[in-house]
């Protein structure tokens, strides 16, 4: 029997972008649904009873959740192509250290830098900052945050490239000028088309954001 | 080459009794240094620069950081004995996912329902005890949440057992009344010596917790 997979999704997500990019890079085909966040499936509810979240990962029938878990799983079950994580327990759980660290920081204080005002903003916009350059030396003048293949690490993060715009219009940062080679790094990426094909237009963030910011009252 | 493999841990940290009762379940002999929170060691900062907390595994000198990625890592390398997770990648996936949830919800809504008051302390406290509740129906009449053995869920779960007082002292909430399959399971784990041993005497956080209190000015 052939595997079934789909994929339960919202375009704008980086969680579901990162998702995108694993299944891509190990050469899957899936079939992709998009849920409305404001009206949420019967389907998504049943998959995800506890967080009733997207991205899900349904495999011949079974829900996988959290993005992270996720890109994990495909790696494990399809693993004769592209390993996203190391083979060696050390440099995985340097790999699973760093995916951890993009997933609590570069995420909740990007969106709070975006969404918030006076402290709460400038708070986060600093820590972003630092988390950012964090991340830049972890990186160092490796290609891949994993050495030469892009890997977990890598998937976990360059979703937030769609953010950058964003960054620069509601924080005034800009990671091409505070973070050279983390712009490098993500040229790199882009030239992968499971990369490429799979981040959305930085402006529809934009867009998006600015919707939001209106509706929480943030001017 | 023998392995060395050190802990830097404090005594009432339930991250760190993750990291005991799996390294006892591997039967893995360690040197286990206690480290002073008001007075990281030079060895902690070094080892764990990025979040500066325990636990900290260091195995013939290199640091492994985070309990859940550390629990992991002694899964992947002492293979042989009492494996920790499952080793079909979609239960791998489910256990991940229930440990994730633990240690997400149940540590963070418990710490601020003891330390805090108002309507923080009765938004924590109602939201600790559905946490337990969805716990409990997702264990359902299993011996452990993977079923027959110990593993990384019972792991990142049963440290909290040790705040079961503090639970009923500061939030009037009783895990033996509200929920008897955890109360079960809590037995269960506690015959096994790994578990015993490490967690530590229920009035020893409860008196941490009160002096926590007074410094914070909850009453």
């Amino acid at each position: 029997m052939a595997d079934e997979v789909m994929l339960l999704n919202s375009g704008l997500s980086p969680f579901g972008m990162r998702v995108r990019i694993a299944l891509a890079e190990k050469g899957v085909h899936y079939q992709s649904k998009e849920e409305d966040m404001n009206n949420r499936s019967p389907l998504l509810l049943k998959m995800n009873p506890v967080h009733k979240k997207i991205p899900v990962l349904i495999h011949n029938g079974k829900p996988i959740c959290e993005s992270l878990i996720i890109v994990q799983y495909i790696d494990e079950v399809w693993k004769d192509k592209s390993p996203l994580l190391p083979s060696h327990p050390y440099q995985r759980a340097h790999a699973r250290f760093w995916a951890d660290y993009v997933d609590n920081k570069i995420y909740s204080f990007g969106r709070t830098a975006c969404l918030s005002t006076g402290e709460a903003k400038e708070g986060a916009r600093k820590e972003l900052i630092e988390c950012f350059k964090l991340v830049e030396a972890e990186l160092g003048d490796k290609p891949y945050f994993e050495d030469e293949t892009l890997g977990i690490v890598d998937i976990a993060l360059i979703p937030v490239y769609s953010w950058f715009y964003a960054f620069e219009m509601f924080c005034n940062f800009s990671v091409a000028v505070e973070c050279p080679k983390i712009m490098a790094w993500v040229k790199r990426c882009m030239e992968k088309e499971s990369v490429s094909k799979t981040l959305v237009d930085q402006h529809k963030v934009y867009n998006f954001l600015l919707e939001r910011r209106k509706k929480l009252g943030v001017e």
